[in-house]
């Protein structure tokens, strides 16, 4: 008999707090369409959270970009044969249980893993048949005994196209990336390794989707893909750009011993053999590179192994790089995977077309191989708003949301102190030279303590008072740090390049003393 | 008995042209996945085709974010419900027949309008039947004449989520972004009128998908929504904004009377009653705005009315912005609807949720109206490589996509003059700075020309080659100007700002000439 969990609601507060921040002010409303008691698994995006959603994908796409990954975008809908060729249609599934008492119908391996200590994920249909039989596993809806009944359940959303062509919704971008494999080599003249990348949404029919956006039934995938030939993993020219980065390891080694993470530079770990080649460490450490500067602590992040015995058979090694919510824990936001040749052999049996590149080290046209970086940027959204969420006591009214700068949804909120015509002047103008390269909005109304607030809690790091001094005496306004609330007094004209600099990231503080000294020489 | 109308061939060489050179350079492959044979109406964006595209839609954001509209992302995939209330599971159909002999399937009102001179968008299923009972409209294929069995066709993609919930693939973005409307009344808190846009897919199962990704059957919308309450479209705050924007009229009036464009300012619109209210004239004034900063010039602009007798029964004024495609002609790439109340009162009734706001003039709750302005991404694109490809003889090798520098794919091409270390660590620096900011790219193969000529391809403004001078002499680089071909020296620390300055389109070699002094001053 395995042992029985108990419930942690030591994060349960936090997580409550948390969902009802996310919603009310606009960053993830649903489950979607509200109004019509919305669909499970479904959500919408409000006008802080999308914002907030593009600059994390504009995150990854300035990443992959610095390391020359172009982008493309394939459809989602996409035919039967590409899926049958991918494996997805034969295997992509979940084990169902009915209720024979409520008829609700539940995943019996999240069940049995919620219920008892217990990792089912390479437990076979028979087995977890056979797990039922032995073990009371209960209905969450009724307490009932479930039955050993398991069906498959397959995760893949059919469409009809035309009169009565077999479609499917997309399960994961990555596919779709690898089918125009040799429209790229004609892009990239024949040159390998290159790096494409998508970003996009993919669809999961799960039965029972939890833990808010971080499982959804539609969701955005980031996926890149580096295609080069076998011996290029070997030495890779690009390493040395990340060697010496050093990153927290939890190895399979270090889990079934239950031992904590490994830190060491990527460098290290190649020679360790924690890792097997150089390219496949490589996107290792530019994932790693990319949760730190999207502004996720060190603390807050780790590469977990996947254990040898759960690889996917045509996997070489795989890691997944978790992030630490306050509210659910450590979560999966990316994997990286070295794929080998499965995916264009594959798809090339299938099309009947050869999926190969001219290697000028062999001379020999070959099957490249790809490693696979999938970021989910759903999940780093929810994380970013868990890991800078700042609540203050509820009566206080001092929520602070404390992102990085350059994912504010808004980058400046620009008040005239008064509803003055010729405050509301300078504002607009103001307004018109920042909006042209900045998202920032004009707010008119309340106290400026209250609209301070206001900004606090959709995290914008600027606040922009125009008084009577901008017109009458030195032609500057005062700029306030949302973090410190301190403020300083900064010149009109070298406010687009302040707001560019501490979106850049540079304190604005120190830049603070600089541009005052400027206002005070005049 | 109807004329018959001749096949216009003029632009058929060069539709072909663009459409061998969006494939071979990256822009748009297709049918996708090509490997698989293709299907029809699901396109690619390669690499140099996202990049495009994101630069489009990112000129779309910015232009909507200046007048503070905010963006939303909601569920592609959406309950049955929705599109009963919508009307779309119960009207949007498209009216085939099967050629009785070989099996095609074709769309017959487009059949008939393009083999007789006859505008069939206001015929229904009957008189479609009576027209082929009277006339001889042969199939396509192999030239029989069709029988008069008119089937509708539903164009809605449906699919099933859980175990049997109904949900389609959603045939536009605009009602998802209806749905949330209670939210974003919370999210402005109460203040109308007030912007929401969505960027994101849409599908329609067209039978015969034609015109490249003009009518795709996945495809991209941008549509924009204002929420205002009645008596504010008559007194619009930002009027003032567009008041004296001159703009291409082609009213109903003068589509009757085969006369043309009217330009006139949107002020004269409004007195003359072209357009009915402030408001939604205030829409076209910066949808105008927006196709001009894209960069299509004035002339191959135009907004055509909708024939009144042909407007939707709920819309009030209907117009669409066309743009002169050199392939397609006049294409329509954006509508501008007032949608009257129709939307949230449909939307209230079928979910029993009231989608009032309190209007503060009449002190009531009160059903806002919605301005909508709707624009095809792809189409935008396709027209965007349409208007700037430049085409020399084919066996010069000199095409040129003389892109506005904001939308090229690539900003800045960085050249080591040759493959030596010394010139390669400096070719890096540059980059690393560059890319910091811009998507560059670093080209290192073949002669200078063939660089340029690779570039000049895809658009890429600026060449930047780095040599000996670069090193040893004056810490400058060689920048050269696409469209011009000519070149200016600019110090390496100046570089940023001057790749910038041309992004926001300044002009390189009046840039140039400032940079220049300065590189000889030192």
């Amino acid at each position: 008999m395995v042992k029985e969990v108990k419930k942690d609601t030591s994060s349960e507060d936090f997580k409550k707090s948390l969902m009802a921040f996310v919603s009310d002010k606009g960053f993830v409303y649903g489950p979607s369409p509200e109004i019509y008691g919305g669909m499970a698994g479904f959500y919408d995006f409000g006008p802080a959270g999308k914002t907030l959603k593009n600059n994390i994908e504009n995150s990854i796409r300035k990443l992959f970009s610095r390391f020359q990954f172009f982008e493309v975008e394939c459809p989602i809908v996409t035919p039967k044969i590409v899926w049958e060729a991918s494996g997805h249609l034969g295997g992509f599934s979940d084990p169902l249980v009915k209720c024979t008492k409520c008829t609700s119908i539940w995943r019996v391996d999240n069940l049995i893993s919620e219920q008892f200590e217990i990792d089912t994920d390479p437990l076979t249909i028979e087995q977890l048949k056979e797990f039922l039989q032995k073990n009371t596993v209960s209905c969450p809806s009724c307490k009932t005994k479930l039955s050993d009944d398991v069906k498959k359940h397959s995760l893949m959303l059919k469409t009809q196209v035309g009169i009565d062509t077999e479609m499917y919704n997309r399960p994961e971008t990555a596919t779709t990336t690898y089918l125009p494999f040799l429209n790229y080599v004609r892009f990239f003249r024949d040159k390998l390794p290159f790096g494409i990348f998508q970003i996009g949404n993919a669809y999961r029919n799960e039965i029972s989707p939890r833990q808010h956006v971080i499982r959804g039934r539609e969701f955005t995938q980031a996926e890149a893909q580096v295609f080069l030939f076998k011996e290029q993993k070997e030495n890779f020219a690009r390493f040395s750009e990340v060697e010496n980065v050093v990153v927290p390891f939890l190895t399979a080694k270090n889990q079934k011993e239950e031992k904590g993470v490994d830190r060491m530079s990527v460098g290290e770990a190649i020679k360790k053999k924690v890792l097997k080649n150089q390219a496949y460490a490589w996107t290792l450490g530019i994932t790693y590179q990319l949760f730190r500067e999207i502004g996720i602590l060190d603390e807050n992040i780790r590469f977990k192994q996947h254990m040898p015995e759960k690889l996917a058979f045509y996997a070489d090694d795989a890691w997944d790089l978790e992030v630490k919510f306050n509210s659910f824990g450590w979560i999966e936001c990316c994997g990286c995977h070295d794929r080998t040749d499965y995916d264009l052999t594959t798809h090339g049996k299938f099309s009947g077309k050869e999926l190969s590149a001219l290697n000028t080290l062999t001379n020999k046209k070959e099957i490249p191989h790809i490693l696979e970086i999938a970021i989910g940027p759903n999940r780093l959204l929810l994380g970013v708003l868990d890991n800078f969420y700042d609540k203050k006591a509820e009566e206080a009214g001092k929520t602070k949301l404390k992102l990085p700068a350059k994912l504010s949804p808004v980058k400046a909120a620009i008040f005239p102190l008064m509803k003055k015509p010729e405050l509301q002047k300078v504002a607009k103008e103001v307004f018109e030279n920042l909006s042209n390269e900045f998202l920032v909005i004009m707010d008119e109304s309340g106290s400026i303590g209250k609209r301070y607030l206001r900004q606090d809690e959709i995290g914008t790091p600027i606040c922009i008072t125009i008084d009577y001094d901008s017109i009458e005496k030195d032609k500057s306004v005062t700029i306030r740090d949302r973090d410190s609330e301190k403020q300083v007094r900064v010149k009109i004209s070298e406010l687009r390049e302040v707001v560019r600099k501490v979106i850049e990231g540079e304190d604005l503080l120190k830049l603070g003393k600089l541009v005052e000294a400027r206002v005070k020489e005049e």
